[in-house]
């Protein structure tokens, strides 16, 4: 497999390169973000997205920032660089990793004290963070593969691949992982709308690694599952708090109906994905654009002037999920939430 | 209420006239069947759609083969007749209503032996099933409306309205006689991928009728479940077996969420619909073309060569409907399936 990178740092231009998954499958393209503004715009128009890719991209926002802000005195310097953070880990409310990627690279530069020594720390963060999110996602993989047995049929949501990350995946990590050890895999993707990530972007990837994968409309997931074609679902998460699993929409109606059907539904997501802080009520979920539903290729599905509701997200009680996979094993709720807590100190 | 007249026949130029469901919101325009072989293009590009009104262009469609066919020797005349009816009772497969109406006109002409007669025949019976789909939906509409509290929010997927009957609908006509009754009653409508029929045709009517009506993708229902902002789900039937109800793919999916959350579910369909000979497992499930799910407004939304699962329809078993509503009253699984077969052989 020909490792996709969904998100980079290029020395040479000192700019984020990311994929532009908006345009996905009909073109690739990259797109180059010299100012903190390209990237909170890339993020609030998911030319990046994922919870793990949005950590990327945080960390890295944070380096440009450092990189791109003139100014010679240090504490105004340090002022600016926290106000474009600040934007940055705002730019979308639900994901909890694009804030933890932010306040980890701001963490790391706040012992240095001249502006040349902080955009040098700043940068081996941001780097540092992306290839701990490789490790994190191969780690998963590596775990999550004990799940999934040889001709295993998984149903997925969205897209929690190599496009959501860095690269590999969390959910669809799993499924390389699978695969690479010799397993036979079929995966289920559902096309995830009104954005359509799982027939764009799952589609694509997986396609691109050769992997089996069948398309399905969202709301056909329980007819498979009643005709006994699903043998397990697998998705990502944009943030766990003690009570839920946020992910994309359509991930707590999968795992109502992987339940009835005895249907064990996993959940793969970095530590960086748990919030110990805040409880599920707390939670923003983010309601984007009536167009975003409304519109489809440029001609209209709903007539003027009729209202749209578009929860991008929403939440799945732990109850639900049969075991979440993380970069250090795999955790079976009810959770040791002592214990999440003393490793997200750490990393 | 101005009412939506979604097939009828015109007698100036005995053709079948159908407002182009294909187009809604989008443009109002109405096609006129001048041949068996129009109103079954018509049939299959779902140009005319919903159980019931398949029902009726099923008996128009004989009665438009009795006028059209140029045969003068009557059992030859019989013959392409009863040809041109097998061929729009297969058009498609899943709804029993459009075999229904064609089986029903087909009895009615048995008795006559003039060609003439047989023309004659034809269009009075079709013209009294589409008098009495009217009539029930209004009857549907007037029992079902009991169910409907004032100030009811109504989940609805698909579109079982007047677009997908002659007029006032079954779904949407409790919906209606619920509001002629002075309810206040809000209707969440599932988009209905692939084709939108709940973004397109169920917002459409309803937004004509000053009706308030917000549109969700599929995938968000259990998401407002779980918010609980949906007291009850009221949907059609394509099919109603001694198992199973067989509606728009995400009806089942629907329902299991629904009971999950204690929220009723409805099913409205006239004794029609209703087919106590077949078990649910007989039923063909319509599977139908990959671009329907690939391409969106013209635009692939899925790589090249990656295939689509797209079941037009799903089963949902008895036991997760609280009540049937039809014309002739409310009925709670389980059915008293004698009774039903009774009324079933009179209709």
């Amino acid at each position: 497999m020909k490792p996709i990178e969904t998100i980079r740092w290029d020395d040479d231009t000192s700019t984020i390169v990311l994929i532009d998954q908006t345009r996905l499958p009909l073109s690739f393209r990259v797109i180059r973000c010299r100012t903190v503004d390209r990237l909170i715009t890339a993020i609030r128009r998911l030319e990046v997205r994922g919870a793990p890719a949005l950590g990327v991209a945080g960390a890295y926002g944070v380096a440009l920032a450092a990189a791109v802000i003139r100014e010679r005195e240090l504490s105004r310097f340090l002022g600016k660089v926290e106000a474009a953070a600040h934007a940055i880990a705002n730019a979308r409310p639900t994901a909890v990793n694009l804030s933890w990627g932010v306040n980890r690279v701001l963490s790391s530069i706040r012992r240095w004290s001249t502006i040349s020594e902080i955009r040098h720390a700043a940068l081996q963060e941001a780097h540092r963070l992306a290839r701990e999110d490789s490790e994190s996602c191969h780690a998963i993989g590596d775990n999550g593969s004990a799940l999934i047995a040889d001709g295993t049929t998984v149903l997925t949501h969205c897209n929690a691949g190599a496009l959501a990350c860095r690269e590999w995946g969390t959910a669809l990590g799993i499924i390389r992982s699978a695969v690479e050890s010799g397993k036979e895999v079929q995966v289920i993707a559902c096309e995830t709308r009104p954005l359509f990530q799982g027939a764009r972007l799952t589609a694509w990837e997986l396609n691109q690694d050769g992997i089996a994968v069948t398309v399905i409309p969202d709301s056909a997931a329980a007819y498979l599952m009643r005709k006994g074609e699903i043998d397990c679902a697998v998705v990502g998460a944009d943030r766990i708090t003690r009570g839920a699993v946020f992910n994309k929409v359509g991930t707590y109606m999968h795992a109502v109906c992987a339940r009835a059907h005895a249907i064990p539904f996993y959940v793969a997501a970095p530590l960086s994905t748990f919030d110990p802080v805040h409880s599920a009520n707390e939670i923003v979920i983010e309601e984007r654009d009536r167009n975003e539903v409304a519109f489809c290729g440029g001609h209209a599905m709903i007539p003027e002037g009729v209202p749209v509701r578009n929860p991008a997200f929403d939440a799945t009680p732990l109850d639900l999920v049969n075991a979440i996979v993380t970069e250090s094993g795999i955790l079976r709720p009810p959770l040791d939430w002592d214990d999440i807590t003393r490793i997200h100190r750490v990393i």
